[in-house]
Parts: structure tokens; sequence; C-alpha cells
């Protein structure tokens, strides 16, 4: 098994959907990725929190075995995100964003993070992104994600870190945008080009699509009547998806890839579950598994023998 | 193999999309249906054309096998649609309606056509469905489709109709209308209590969801990247979903439901490759048997043996 590194955001996150809410909770890119990604691979934390920081978030990420060495507390606020979700599931109203701590954010990794195999760079500005690499020894797969944000106000280097990474993660909308194409899967071949080797195009409820070798592959969600609260599916689902690659280190093999879709989909659903990490948090190996081979099961068709009259 | 009936529209459509356009050519649900379910089944067409109707369309439809004794001629024109896709190729705006002949459309079974064992109700008034039905010797499968009209100005008459079918067609933000609810898993749920064995909700690009036995199946759609026309999607869908299970005579069998789910979406995205009902009337059996075993195999997910120490 590979080690991974996640860089990217630790919060507190207040949360209001029709379902209920939660205030301060433990929320941020980096512990979604990492409650998921634990599962498979050892992960460990860059980012930056603030002296009001609640220890007993840090306890429990520790004892799920996730590594903080690299997690800073810095004087000032942890950062803090507002939101709201209406019917649409998909659609997350942003009410407030406090950076606090995470504003100064300025990443460094430590010896043993730098010689880590795998890293993920989540959705933080593209030059802190591209920092991160610079430090890195030799890792053998890079993935990132990004947003509307950073598209808009820095395209050049967004593209640029394209070029460096292998996998991009990136929201259906998102894609349009950067690439300024009208579908999902045409977004996914303009940006293929632009450097990484597997795109993951995210759409929600929908599911997620992989374009791999020039191949698209698309998966529905694995299906959720009673969603609490979408906050962190998509770095859940990147969780999922890039533990299972580190754990079986095969970086390129489609059969994996699929696999790590749908060990993505199956994590980003137990997630949606509850409020912020709760489900996350307790959820079991086993529970885990279960969900995976079920949704397999799902999306499995035989063959159908039709009589011959027919052909 | 049981033989199909399909009520609907047979129209002229002069469409218009970002990658080009038609004038005036063959459309309507019954026409769609019937090009895909022809590769399964004996299909017969209950409908009405005007004095106007090319004969060419008669004969290349009766050329594929394709019943048309209940195809009635009237005085006066055939039914026209005129519409337009932008590039959200989900978003039909309709520029014109001309119903002509079809305003006065009062479907009059033939004896042959009452004895069928399969009906596919498309998308007329579902005061007219029931009537169809009511034709019906006994059918041992009745499937129906409907719209945003009939669901808003006869929602009694509708909710009656769904009482009497085993499967039941609507695209997404129809079933989200129809059944009050926020998602098309919980809209899925909600209408299934009304009758209908089977929920299939379409959800264009996005695939389509199949809800039976209390269970969910969510499928994506064919990727197709170039898509020219979506006109007459939902309808083939349909006619590859009905045709699949005419073929092999089993109406509440998961593993077939699902393969026909395959070769609906496979019809679909043939369909959409190109302007009216041209990639349908030259597609031949074994490209759509290819297409059908391409999509079983991208959705197939090996189970992914991980070391035994990650467990």
């Amino acid at each position: 098994m590979d080690s991974i590194v996640v860089v990217g955001s630790v919060a507190l996150d207040s949360v209001k959907t029709l379902w209920g809410e939660s205030q301060e909770a433990l929320g941020g890119s980096a512990v979604y990725f990492s409650l998921a990604a634990r599962h498979f691979a050892r992960v460990s934390v860059v980012g930056v929190v603030g002296r009001d920081f609640p220890k007993e978030h840090r306890h429990m990420l520790a004892e799920k075995g996730i590594d903080l060495t690299g997690l800073k507390e810095l004087p000032g606020k942890t950062f803090r995100w507002v939101g709201r979700f209406g019917r649409d599931l998909s659609d997350a109203k942003t009410l407030a964003t406090h950076l606090n701590v995470f504003a100064n954010f300025r990443p460094k990794l430590t010896a043993a993070q730098r010689a880590a195999r795998v890293v993920f760079l989540a959705n933080i500005d593209p030059d802190l992104q591209s920092g991160v690499l610079d430090q890195m020894r030799r890792p053998a797969l890079v993935a990132c994600d990004t947003m509307n944000y950073w598209i808009t106000s820095k395209p050049d280097v967004l593209r640029r870190l394209l070029g460096r990474v292998h996998i991009f993660f990136v929201n259906e909308e998102e894609a349009k945008i950067l690439s300024r194409q009208p579908t999902a899967l045409q977004a996914a071949r303009v940006i293929s080009h632009w450097g990484p080797k597997v795109v993951v195009v995210k759409q929600g409820e929908h599911g997620a699509l992989m374009r791999v070798g020039g191949r698209c592959f698309p998966f529905p969600a694995y299906p959720v009547e009673s969603v609490k609260d979408p906050t962190g599916a998509g770095d859940t689902f990147a969780g999922g998806f890039m533990g299972y690659l580190a754990a079986v280190q095969a970086y390129d093999n489609i059969e994996h890839l699929k696999c790590a879709m749908i060990y993505g989909s199956a994590l980003a659903s137990f997630n949606v579950e509850d409020f912020s990490t709760r489900r996350l948090e307790n959820l079991k190996r086993p529970a885990l598994d279960e969900r995976f081979r079920e949704f397999v099961a799902c999306l499995q068709v035989q063959d159908g023998s039709l009589p011959a009259l027919m052909r």
C-alpha cells in the first residue's frame, strides 16, 4: 500500500438543509478526503487550523489512523463555512466564508510527506497546489480538484498545474466552464488533452464520468433516498477513489480505475446520509465493502440471450 | 415473441440544433418507438396522418416490418412540431405545435391489435390512453408515458391510468412535478405506490433510473459525444426497452428488466447521432448488439481484491 498526502481545508461548517442543520461541525476537503481514504491507505494531512479547533476533532481523526503531524495550529480562528441546500441538493448556497487562519495558508510538507507516493491537491489556490507539488520528491500519482473561483481568477496557473497531474476531479458545471464545452463528455475530452490521463467529472446525484485512454466510463451515483447533507460528497468520493488506487498500487489499469469509481461512490453515499462527518466517522470497512459489492451487482447486466428467430 | 401495439403520434418535425436542422422530417412518438422496437418484436401502430403524409415514409416503415394497418389517413394535414435545442440538449424549446388531424384522434384498434399481448401508450391525452386500454382483450404488459401538460390538466385521469399500467416511463422533471418530490429516487418511490410495478425515470444525458420491487437501478446513458438531435430519444428508449421484453416474454424478471434498460439506452444513443429517424432507419441488429455488449462491459466492475492487510 502507498501512503497518501492530502492538502486542503480543515473547517468548521454550519450547514442547513431541508432535513436539519449542523453548527460549527467538522468539515473541510482534507477532512472528508482523509476519512474516506483511511479505509485503504495511510493518509497524512497538510493543513492549518486556529487555536479554537476542538481537540476532540484532532483525537477522532488521529484515532482513525490519520496522520496530523502536518496539521499546523496558528494563532487565530479556524476556517469557517456557512451554507445552505434547498430542494436541489446539487446547488450549495454559500452564506458566508471566513478564511481566518486559512487566508495565510502556505503548505509546507514534512520530510515524510515529501516522500509520499500519492498526493491529492484538494480545491485550494492553484499556486499553492503547484507549490506542494514542487516539494514532493517523486510522487507516483498526483491528483487535484478545483473550483469556479480559480477557473475564473487563475486560468493559466490552473492549466499549467493540469499539465502536471495524473487525475483531475472536477464538477460537471465547472468542467463545462473550464473547457467551454456544452456537455460533460466533450468537456472531459478537451481537458484530457491538457495533461491529465484520467479526468473524473463529478455529477452529484447523477454520478460521475471517467475519461481515460480515450474512452468514457459513466457511472451513476449509488441511490440514496434520504440525503441529509451533501456537504463534502465530492471530496469523500475522491478519498475513496484515491485510497483504493493507493491500496492496489496500480495507477493506469482501467479495471482498478472502475473499482475506484465504485468505492468513491459508495463512500460518498454514506457521507450524505448524515450531517458533517458523522456517518464517515463510524463507518466500518465491512459495511463499505458490502455496499461496494451491492453496487457492482446492481450495475452488472447479464447478456440477454434472445430467441434465435429474432437475430 | 409477443407482438406490440403502440398508440401515439406520427408527425413531421422541423428541428434546429447547434449542429444543423431538419425540415418537416419524419417524427412522432409512435414512429421512434416502432423503429426501435422492430429489432425485437412485431410492432403495430395506432395513429393518424393527413393526406400530405409522404408515401415514402409509409414505405420505409412498412419495409422495416412495422404494421401500419392501424395508421389512419384523414382529410387534412399531418401533425407538425417545430422545436429547437440550445447548448443544453435536455431542454427542448417548442416553437410551434400544429395538431392538425391529430386534434380529433380517436384511436380505434383492429381486431388483431386488440389481441396483442403488449401495448405502449405513448404520450397522448390520458383519456385516450385509457380508451385504448379498454379496447385491449387481455394484455400481458401495459406501459405508458406522459408529459407536463397532462400532469397539470388531467391529474386525476392520469392517476387512474397509472393504476392500470405495469410500466411507467416519465422524464425526471415531470416525475418530480407529478409526485411533488425533490429527487428522482423519491419521485419513483411515490409513483410506484400508485400502481406501476416498474417506474422508469428518464434523465436524458444522465441516463435513467428504474424502480422495481422496492429497489432502484440507476443506469447512465451510453456516452455519445456528438449528439446532433435529441428528438425522440425517450420514445426510442421505450421502444428498445419494451421490444426486448416482448422478445423474451418475461415481464417481472429483474435481470431482463436491466437488459431492457441497456437496449433502450443503446437505441437512444444511436437515435441522437443524427436528425429525425435517419440513424434508426439504417441501424442493423449486429451494430445494436455490439453497442449493447460494449455498454454492458463498460458497466461491469470486477470485484477489487485488495491486499489482505487492508481489510
